[in-house]
């Protein structure tokens, strides 16, 4: 229980990184990576406003947290991620050796951990543990702009 | 005929970028992007020399593709990499919306577009065509690399 509750202050962090990004006019996921119960970098989705389209939350996360270990590998890392990883994400967890992946919105879309493919079950090199604890706020905040979108 | 000749070609190109990443003591992979016909940006593996997860050859020719464009789209690009995209990489594919992915040697290790699972042919959004065109020098220079490895 008291995992769940740390996993949620997480997630939470998370959220807010994914409101740096609604600001933006970006899609709104957010992403931290904790080692050691502390978090050791953020990234919110800058895709369009630095035209990169690898720059996911995750991805910027990952990266970041990479330059703050000086290392490659971020082995005993947790990514936490509004939004279910897509491919791209996924893939770049197992390549930095991340242990374990958390998100709290799932994305039938484009998401490749549970939703239309599970990446992380698929037999690749990597193991990588993942865990999807629903929260209601990162959820609403993507559906709301979506729907401001099509108006 | 004549299309084989030019996709041999670029892959030549992707291979002596390979040959870079050999000499930085990185697993020996290259990329190029083209467009129009002519390549727009080149990479190679930097994953160990820059300490980051993310720089397999594919992933700093499409960064620098973008930049070149300067847009996050990568329309009616083609990606040339010497060896089968991992998960990783076939996601930036996606996401950068190239439209077709050739590679010379396959990954049964980590593999992601024909090897262990097919990205491109999952059910996720975006329809990205690919090819297989077999070059001896590329898988050669992996062999070679990784049998000094183990030695």
């Amino acid at each position: 229980m008291e995992k769940i509750l740390e996993h949620k202050r997480f997630l939470e962090q998370a959220y807010l990184e994914s409101i740096k990004a609604l600001k933006k006019g970006e899609v709104p996921v957010g992403a931290v990576v904790v080692k050691d119960g502390k978090i050791i970098s953020k990234g919110h989705n800058q895709r369009i406003s630095k035209q990169n389209p690898l720059y996911h939350a995750e991805i910027v996360a990952i990266q970041e947290a990479s330059k703050k270990l000086n290392s490659w590998r971020l082995d005993d890392c947790i990514l936490y991620t509004t939004l279910e990883p897509c491919a791209m994400c996924a893939g770049a967890v197992m390549q930095a050796r991340i242990k374990k992946v958390i998100f709290c919105v799932t994305d039938t879309k484009g998401g490749a951990v549970v939703s239309n493919l599970n990446i992380f079950d698929s037999g690749l090199p990597f193991r990588v543990d993942y865990e999807f604890i629903q929260m209601d706020k990162p959820k609403e905040l993507l559906q709301e702009f979506f729907k401001s979108l099509r108006k």
